[in-house]
């Protein structure tokens, strides 16, 4: 196998979210037990931005139609994306993170959050370079490394029974930035597991950092939805070198307006500086027309985002209220975000073998632990922002099809 | 310097088209001469998609719409983009290139030609590999090469005095081939001479790839704006190995639906396969909504296409014509595309001062010809995909200021 043959078979999509339609007659080699489950299919491997569902931030059409009215000037923004627009994001972000962020010189639009985290790596890795990645994490994390030839050193994040902590193995931290890991990258709220780090935890990342001149790029695409009961820290603001930190946001998920493709990264000019030079030869730029939807960010009609928090919060306690009644079915509570991860009982048959069954018998889409980290074998992760019924609905339907399956 | 600082050394923008804005306190370095001359500014940087220019496809914002209302179908789409739309686009494409494509295995949606030119050249290309690059071509093309850590194999357009050939030098071609280029990417028609491929020199290609094996990455974005008189040949209907070519189109130019960041990419499916893996860590997928908007392609309103042709041979007529008045500047007129690259006489001031000077005393923006070769030190590029009246303007005053300049 040649070496770009050996990189890209480490990329495999086939069980990212959404890319299950491309699976192509493997399901004959499961064997399947028992009768279809009847009920509203759910495609937990994403939110739903239907208006039965979770629909776009209101007037984001409209800011669209504007942009598109305003032609060329919208159409071919700087590659960082447009002037004026940067400045009003800039000066939002600044009050919620509570640190200031400048608009011409430390931000940069990009498509999607998933541009910015590729741009964010892209700019601060290369080949043969060490990075500390959190297991479990949000999958393209570890992907990125591996593509850029970089080596992955694990940080555990011990999820289950950590108190008000998130559970971040601060010891596994230090030793991969005593071995040389010379970038940090990690979603907070986490990316599967749903919970957020502590106080403590983020400025004992910010010291740690500090301490061995580490560069840390923190992906903060929940860090909106956040439940109540919940703290939460901006590593930004914390005493971490400023020129050593990427905060990544977006308004794909809470906000629903993933299919504008729009992202964020913010922090030291020197990174988003590399991040536009790539960003120039990858994608030109966010697109144009799109970028004017961000006008209605951090700008929804008053009460619409508390509604929106307490509509998630609901699911989340009915769906954990579902799963409490299977026994030895494992669930943290998320604090934020709209992420369950739930640790299955052992089974009968594998892990991908079950995420099939239940597409196939039960109408369910969900993704598999394995995307998170290679340790999760026996974990299911959830996108429950969804049709509140459906999704419950469907819940009690995976309830069903562990029992089914499970080791006796 | 670091490797990581090289690498983004060599990716500047400061004069890619559209970043002129970020050149910052630097002009006070040109010593400028005379007056301004008045005049309606133009920015031949790009094109100009202002309803006084060239305004998108009619409908396309309606598809957008449409789109939108769609919901989470048209927002989360595999990575390579809607199935059923991927369909649509393959046929078109089989019927314009005369030869057939599967939507489902050989083609993917991409954010823009940009990113379809990037992951083809990220799925074929590793560190080490040498890349056979035309001088002068698109300004990416190099770059692109350099960020992954390949060698550029440069090969020679002679653009002047070459008949109803482009041009292209292919003894360098084979040269490149036989030193072990094991990529050849170039656009067809030429990005920034206007030139077009002969159906010779397209089977030449073909040819020396076979016997090489080498993979090609032909970028044809402008294959649809063809000038009276203009033949075109689709290298990828030639007999060059399927497996061994990638084409790559997109709507942002003749159609001037740039602000929707479209592009398509197709050809050998082992390459097609891993640009959907690339862009799954890239940026997930070209922006759900705006792929609706690729229903109007190769769909227009009947002689829309032909009008707008028209109306471009009519400006390139007249900027010729503007041209032919000024002794010594030397420009070949382009068959097919919306670039000029007029070689200029010899100036008291160098190149990137004489940008400048357009810029600031004739409110006149064109791109210098070292964005596309090294060599090209004495030309400027200009898309003239604008509003008639202001281009021929715009070009008066590109003559006046030469005048100016000129060495004696």
């Amino acid at each position: 196998m040649s070496l770009i043959e050996e990189r890209f078979a480490r990329l495999a999509t086939d069980n990212a979210p959404g890319q299950e339609v491309r699976q192509t007659g493997a399901s004959g080699d499961v064997t399947l037990i028992g009768e279809n489950i009847p009920g509203t299919p759910v495609d937990f491997s994403h939110g739903d931005v239907n208006t039965s569902a979770f629909a776009p931030t209101p007037g984001s059409l409209e800011e669209f139609v504007q942009g598109v009215h305003r032609g060329g000037q919208q159409a071919y923004t700087e590659y960082r994306g447009a002037a004026a627009l940067r400045d009003e994001i800039a000066s939002k972000l600044a009050r919620f993170t509570g640190c200031p962020v400048s608009g011409s010189a430390e931000l940069i639009l990009t498509p999607g959050t998933q541009g910015a985290l590729f741009l964010a790596v892209a700019s601060t890795v290369v080949a043969g370079d060490k990075v500390a990645i959190v297991r479990p994490d949000y999958f393209a994390n570890r992907k990125l490394v591996e593509f850029l030839g970089a080596e992955v050193v694990p940080v555990r994040l011990d999820y289950f029974d950590s108190g008000s902590q998130a559970g971040l193995n601060l010891d596994d931290l230090e030793a991969a930035f005593k071995q040389g890991a010379t970038t940090f990258l990690f979603s907070n709220p986490n990316n599967p597991a749903g919970v957020v780090y502590s106080e403590a935890e983020i400025l004992q990342i910010a010291k740690l950092a500090n301490t061995y001149g580490v560069t840390v790029i923190v992906d903060q695409l929940y860090s909106r939805l956040l439940y109540s009961g919940t703290h939460y820290t901006h590593l930004r603001a914390t005493e971490i070198d400023s020129d050593n930190v990427v905060t990544i946001m977006g308004p794909s998920k809470t906000e629903s307006l993933s299919g504008y493709r729009l992202g964020v990264a913010f922090g030291a000019s020197r990174l988003i500086d590399r991040m536009e030079k790539l960003q120039a030869i990858v994608s030109l730029r966010a697109p144009g027309y799109c970028q004017a939807v961000l006008r209605t960010w951090f700008n929804e009609p008053s009460g619409w985002m508390d509604e929106r928090i307490a509509q998630h919060q609901a699911i989340r306690d009915d769906l954990l209220n579902v799963f409490s009644k299977s026994a030895d079915l494992q669930v943290r509570s998320p604090q934020a975000g709209s992420y369950l991860f739930p640790r299955l009982p052992k089974l009968t048959i594998p892990l991908h073998h079950f995420v099939r069954a239940l597409r196939v018998q039960a109408g369910v889409t969900v993704t598999p632990g394995t995307e998170f980290s290679p340790n999760s074998i026996d974990s299911i992760r959830l996108n429950f922002s969804q049709n509140h019924e459906a999704a419950v609905g469907a819940a009690t339907r995976i309830v069903q099809l562990i029992e089914r399956y499970r080791a006796a």
